[in-house]
This record gives C-alpha cells, structure tokens and sequence, in this order.
C-alpha cells in the first residue's frame, strides 16, 4: 500500500441503503454489503478509517417538518441518527469488525468558522484500532440553536481534528458530480473552489424530499473539506463490489472507477 | 435563593422508574413525576442544573452477561442507554422544558487518574440554558477497552469539567445510606473519605441483579466526585413530592427531609 493517506473517512450515502421516499426505511441487505467493504478496509488499515453513514428517510423523517419558532426544533434528528448509526455497529459486529457509534453532537458545535470539533475520543478509538462510527446530527450554534448538520458536512469532524494527509470519499449513487446534470454519464473529472461556479451550473436541484440538497449540498460540504485541506472524492457505491481498498491507495494504482475529485486550488 | 450551588447535579436513579428485575422495564408514569420535578427545577435554575439518568434493567439488562474475553462486550450499554436517554428528553419536552441528551462515551475516556471530560459542548448547552441529559455508558478505557461506567459515576463529568460549587443530588429508593443495612430507618447524616470505612460496613451488599454494586458502588463513586470538590447528597426521591427547589438551597433552609452528605474531609 502507499503511503498517501493518513486517515480516510467514507462516507455512505443514504440513499445506497434506504429509499428515502419510504418512512423509515433501511435496506439490511444493502447495508451488510457495505459492511463488508467497510470492516474489509477497516481491516487493512486499522486506525485509519473513519465511517460516516447518511441518514437516509430515516434521517431525512427526523427534519423534514421543523417548527421554525423553535430554536431545539431538530432535536429528533439525534435520536433517529443514533439509531441509523446502530445498523450499522450491529452489522459490522456480526462481521468482527471492532467499532463504536459516536453521537456528532456530543463532540461537536458549531461556532462562526463551521464546526468546532473536540477529537479526543475518535482520536482514542482509532489509536486503539476501531473504527469511529459516525452520522449527521441535530448540533448546537453559536446561538444556542440546534441546527441540521447533515452527513455531508460530518467528514469535518475528522478532517478539523486531526492533522495529516485526510482522504474523504464520498460513496452515492452516482458515479460522480454529473457534467449534464441528472442522467448524464459524463462526470466532471476534478473540481476546485475555483471551478466550482460551472460545476454548481451544471448540477441539478434538489429533490424537494432531500433535505441535503442533494449534489449541490454534497459538493459545497466537499469544497469546504477540501478548504481544510482534505482530498475529496464522490464515485458510486456498490453493495456487490469486492473491496473499497484502492481508496487507501494513490490514485494512479486505481482501477477505471468513474469520480470526481474535489481540491482546493493548488495555487491556494 | 441562595447563592451555594454553580451547578446541581441530579441524578434519578433507575430503582425509581424501573424494576431492575423486569426486562427492559420503564414505569412512565414515575418517570412522567419525576420529568416534572427536574423540568420545575431547571426552569428555576437554567443553565444550572445537570440530569442523570439511571439506566435501570434496560441499562442493566444490557451488561448484566458480558463476554470476559470480549474488550468491547460493553458496547450494547452505549446503545441501551441512549434509549432510556431519549425516554426522559420526551418527558421532558412533552412538558416544555429545552434539554438534550449527550452520549458520555463520546465526552468522556477513562485514564489513570478517572474521567477524562471535554466539556464544551455541555457547557454550551449549560450556558444557553439547556438541560444536558446524561447517563451511565459503555466508556473507552485508555487499554482500549471499553468499561461499564454507571451513572453513579457519571456526575463526574460535570464535577471535572466545570469549576465553582458542584452539588450532586442522587435520588433513590432509601432515605439515605443506612446505618443499620436493608430495612433499617436510621440514616447516616455525613460520610467523609475518613469516615468511610465505618459506613461501608454497614450497608448491605448489592442485590445480584444490580450491577450498579447497590449502595456500596454508590457510595465509592460519591466519594470521589467528593474528592474532586462536590457536596454529594444522598436521598429518597418521590414522583409525587411538589418540586426539588430545595436542592438549589443551603442546607439550613431545607425542609425535614432525611439525607446523607458526602463531603472531603474538611482537614484535607
């Protein structure tokens, strides 16, 4: 393996394990199999993986009708990811996969510079080797708000926490931010905040029942990983594919996998 | 009021809303009483009052048979306890009171010397007048296993990670620690670290199905969070009684009520 990564943080998308049309849905079958590929990447680079896992309708259920006269408004979102989070520790148990659901908005809050991250407990669990299972979160602003914090942005918690050379892909169910906007093939091979004006163009809007805003939300949470410092990808998951381990390599060693990368500028 | 108390810490132990005995047991109706109690008190003292909940038998139902060679067999206590977590958050809300449950294993490692506390998101919580709930959890030790901390142990977090005058009011099923054993009336008014060894020869030994260790593991965790500063009160709770103001109060104004009080030696 090379050694180009420090720390990996995958996320899976909801909507590969749950049809966010349906209240409350999980599909078990699809989740064991990212499972499997997590506890198998898990298993080549202890300590170096972190897990973050989209809410799906699960999630989406949890806040899609806020009361805006009340600042605690999402607080249900906390219960349902805690939930969601525990699929997924269950799943991966059954695998032998050493990992523990940790609730975002216990270690982190959100001030004027986005999220303010206290690491010290992911820090111990990689250190020890398991896996840090994450998921968005109802989070506390400035103002004493709780505040939606979607799966999307939760890669900050690894990324603001620790130092070194932070991968975060990003696994969805399209093969990359899309040239033509939904139901094109051609994906934007690379995107920086400097590009990223032409990509916005080019994405479609959200979906009125996902209250991440789709790819247009996914890719400003990745701008902002990449601003911190991260190497941000987003290519489509597969509960069938054999392994995820070509994420820990350096790009040059990957198999013809379809992405997009997402950097910040080289010029700074 | 008085001036005495920075911070009260509640903790309601699981004897009054659950028979440990009863598989996952929950009496909503007690529960619903005491909710009320700490939501009257909280709204006296905002950004003042801290809750702990005992896990009860869905707590101890989760750790009660542990796989010894499993470092991470505590793991399922994380989950049990965000559940009864949640139970109290609904209680509480239903009555109008803003509160949020934290996951200790996410705030809390345990080294050498005890707890290792980040505190900045429940002094967050604190300081926009939000209840932070808490509870006993499966907590990462620095070996890399996971340890049963109950709630007994759990105000601990508060105690550590806050200055000022911490007051830690555990509520439970006798009057206070007694001086004759089970069925014995005659509380014993104050325990010190000196005087501790006469009064752990008096109580009785836990009951087999409470892993909390009875009235002995709870008398050892208040006397630690003694040591580290706090007036510990130990005492009977009743869903019915009208309010608990008088734990926000000096002792001298406090109404007939028996306890015990655990404090460091006053010599050092």
């Amino acid at each position: 393996m090379d050694d180009v990564v420090d720390l990996l943080v995958v996320k899976v998308g909801g909507s590969l394990v749950s049809e966010k049309a349906r209240r409350d849905h999980l599909d078990h079958d699809a989740l064991a199999g990212y499972a499997a590929q997590i506890a198998d990447l898990h298993a080549a680079a202890p300590g170096r993986v972190v897990l973050v896992v989209g809410g799906g309708s699960i999630g989406h259920g949890a806040v899609r009708h806020l009361d805006a006269d009340d600042p605690l408004a999402p607080l249900p979102l906390t219960r349902a990811t805690f939930d969601v989070k525990w699929s997924w520790v269950r799943a991966l148990r059954d695998l032998g996969s050493r990992c523990f659901p940790v609730q975002v908005a216990a270690i982190c809050v959100l001030g004027p510079r986005g999220p303010e991250v206290s690491f010290g407990t992911v820090r111990r669990l990689l250190d020890h080797g398991i896996l840090p299972v994450l998921a968005g979160d109802s989070v506390l602003c400035a103002d004493g708000a709780l505040r939606v914090f979607g799966s999307d942005h939760v890669p900050a918690v690894a990324v603001r926490g620790t130092p070194g050379r932070t991968r975060v892909a990003v696994l969805t169910d399209v093969p990359g931010v899309l040239a033509g906007g939904p139901g094109s093939q051609e994906v934007i091979p690379e995107i920086t905040p400097g590009s990223s004006a032409e990509a916005f163009r080019r994405i479609w809007p959200a979906a009125a029942h996902d209250t991440s805003g789709s790819m247009g939300g996914k890719l400003t949470a990745l701008l902002d990983h990449a601003r911190d410092g991260a190497e941000c990808f987003v290519l489509r998951g597969d509960p069938t594919a054999p392994d995820l381990r070509f994420l820990l390599e350096g790009r040059g060693r990957w198999p013809d996998v379809p992405h997009t990368r997402i950097v910040a500028d080289t010029t700074g």
